[in-house]
């Protein structure tokens, strides 16, 4: 199956998570230039900002605002650790507004030895506790099913079934899912979960990068889009005959690419945007 | 759920993988010296060597042999790579027979950029075209599914359910599953997937090992067990609970154990095996 082809760069979103060495003044200067659609920001740059003023600069370049990464990390062996999660999750929902970014990306959380069932038990708690603010906010949260790999310690929510079962529970508009290609793509169950969530209406993101053969590391190791063995175009047109019509958001922790000019990599996610998407 | 504990060792089977540093010979004696009851051999170890007297020699040293690894790796883009991989699992047929193990184990292969789905259809006509053979000389084949984070170039089958799937199609008294708790401890279908497999008298094998956080080396960095994030009595409870007498057989590929002394490391893993299984 093969998507429309992509032939501009208004669908195109950049997580500042990307262009690593670049800090949100550069990022927002050279994403604007490339002409780019879409930024999602990473919390870490927001540090010690002012975040409205921040906002207004982004959409003074035209650059929407797709999402804040990322809430989550629900799970801990102890009531002050859940408490803790909580308190920082609440802290999300109001740099979001602030920002005026409408979705939040949600990480669940793992913990090594703390079996996934708890943990997930523990993720449904710490989310129906935000969503009260997430409400006042109009913040919309987005599960992302993590891959199997880091089951242990950073989600328990590791398929789309198991995301989409979790959105059951809660039932709630305001939540759903985002899906990202490094994570789901081997699921025998993909286009079935695919279906399941956009009936929901709850397919809130899609991001993209490849899988490397071999991944030299587990975290920072991610693909230029065409590098990998990910067929992107075929998930990408799942999601779009399902009704998806947000952004493709480019999220790629790379140290390889970090460690090159930003201003070539920006230019070589574009084309592997026309390309290999 | 607690299963019976484990008290002596006629039910531990160790790979030769386990201990890589030592010889066919000197593995056969120190597992012997040491009580295991059972020894699974990796094809490498029999290489250039007398295979029906390796067998013999095992026999003589009471160590039940449980099954030769590996066969599989049927997917190919050409021809002549399929036809190589056939002809490549017919051998592993005839050396299984010459040694007297039962049991081939499967890792059944994928390559980066041709899809999964294809792959799976490569691996149904490899595993088609060996049965009759694997007839002949009754011989078991065990699918091993593998943790999705080997999907590029390991294996399509990464789930139990693929696994089932698989089995379902080709319908085969000689063909089953082996659990290995390194690629399926995350999945949240484990239970329900492990009663569909032993409720059709598949369920061939089971090793252990364990998961580290954080893993250092995507292939060579297994844990011992009780070193990891693996609930391995849970899942030895499951296996039993539906109906698995077999061997608990270690697999652990490591670099951080294999440069320790090998004496030491299998006296670690009786101890383990006592305290963590």
């Amino acid at each position: 199956m093969n998507p429309a082809p992509l032939t501009d760069f208004s669908k195109l979103c950049i997580h500042t998570m990307t262009t690593k060495p670049w800090d949100i003044e550069t990022a927002m200067d050279k994403y604007a230039e490339a002409g780019i659609g879409g930024i999602t920001v990473w919390r870490q740059w927001l540090e010690g900002q002012n975040i409205e003023k921040i906002g207004d600069d982004l959409r003074a370049r035209n650059l929407e605002i797709v999402s804040l990464c990322r809430g989550g990390f629900f799970p801990s062996a102890t009531k002050a650790g859940l408490d803790a999660a909580i308190e920082d999750n609440q802290k999300a929902i109001l740099e979001a507004a602030e920002l005026g970014a409408p979705l939040i990306v949600l990480v669940c959380g793992a913990i090594p030895g703390q079996s996934l069932e708890n943990s997930r038990g523990q993720i449904i708690d710490g989310i129906c506790k935000i969503l009260p603010l997430a409400e006042e906010h109009n913040i919309k949260l987005a599960i992302e099913p993590l891959h199997p790999v880091y089951a242990d310690d950073r989600s328990a929510i590791n398929t789309m079934a198991s995301a989409n079962e979790v959105c059951d529970k809660i039932d709630h508009d305001l939540l759903g899912i985002a899906l990202d290609v490094y994570h789901v793509w081997w699921d025998p169950e993909l286009k079935k979960q695919i279906e399941i969530t956009a009936r929901a209406n709850r397919l809130f993101a899609f991001h993209i990068c490849d899988w490397m053969t071999p991944t030299a590391d587990l975290l920072n190791d991610r693909g230029l889009m065409g590098e990998g063995c990910i067929n992107i175009p075929e998930i990408r047109a799942l999601v779009e005959a399902n009704g998806f019509q947000g952004f493709n958001e480019v999220e790629i922790f790379s140290n390889r690419w970090w460690s090159e000019d930003q201003g070539k990599f920006l230019s070589d996610i574009k084309n592997a945007y026309l390309n290999h998407c």
